[in-house]
């Protein structure tokens, strides 16, 4: 099954404060959410542009998955997400072509979606997450 | 006025008869064409999911913008394109702003789009592109 869009992209910057104003006053889209998320020591801020969220990612902690990923490559895309149907048979078909997973199941994830994500050592660079609604 | 969508997400790739096999079978999206923009010193494998294309750069240069990229961050995405109406006008806007612009006004792109880029040095790290659909 083909995925219906992508859901969002998640990009890790040093600063939502500075980050934000670039996307509402140049791109010309709205912050609609900033949020922290502890587990994953980031806050984020939340844009639309047609059917795809753009997710801004501050780092709480520089140990955390987004600080270490600024100072290793900068600012920049962390993430790209995939809206799915079936998400734990494409789990397990992803591991049956031989991808690494981060998730081997489907946990649960932000605005109650189920997600995955591939470890993009197996995926040509790019941190892929798969996201099913699970009220679809 | 708030960019429609986001026309397409370009990503760098060492290989893309290596790539397009992952977007293919795993994520389960068609690659419907491959073409090689010599201009860019890549070759291209489009790929699309909702309004959004997906773009796969191989480099055939290691001189060239993709290459050097690869060399200096690995894989990963390269850049990221909003669909827009105003295109001038956008530049000139993200100028005012201080925004640094590789392009200060529309050039053709692919598919007889309209395009200019805003560099990542002012774009928060991600390489933006504007696109106008000039038929709309």
């Amino acid at each position: 099954m083909k995925p219906s869009h992508i859901e969002h992209i998640g990009i890790a910057v040093k600063s939502l404060k500075d980050a934000i104003p670039f996307y509402e006053e140049v791109i010309g889209i709205k912050c609609y959410a900033v949020e922290e998320v502890p587990e994953q020591k980031v806050k984020t801020a939340f844009f639309k542009v047609g059917d795809t969220k753009i997710e801004l990612l501050e780092s709480t902690d520089p140990e955390g998955p987004v600080g270490k990923f600024i100072e290793k490559k900068g600012e920049g895309v962390h993430h790209m997400a995939f809206a799915v149907e079936g998400l734990a048979d494409k789990l397990l078909l992803a591991e049956k072509r031989g991808i690494q997973l981060i998730d081997k199941t489907p946990r649960k994830g932000a605005e109650g979606l189920n997600i995955g994500f591939l470890h993009p050592k197996s995926t040509f660079g790019v941190l892929t997450e798969l996201c099913e609604n699970p009220n679809k």
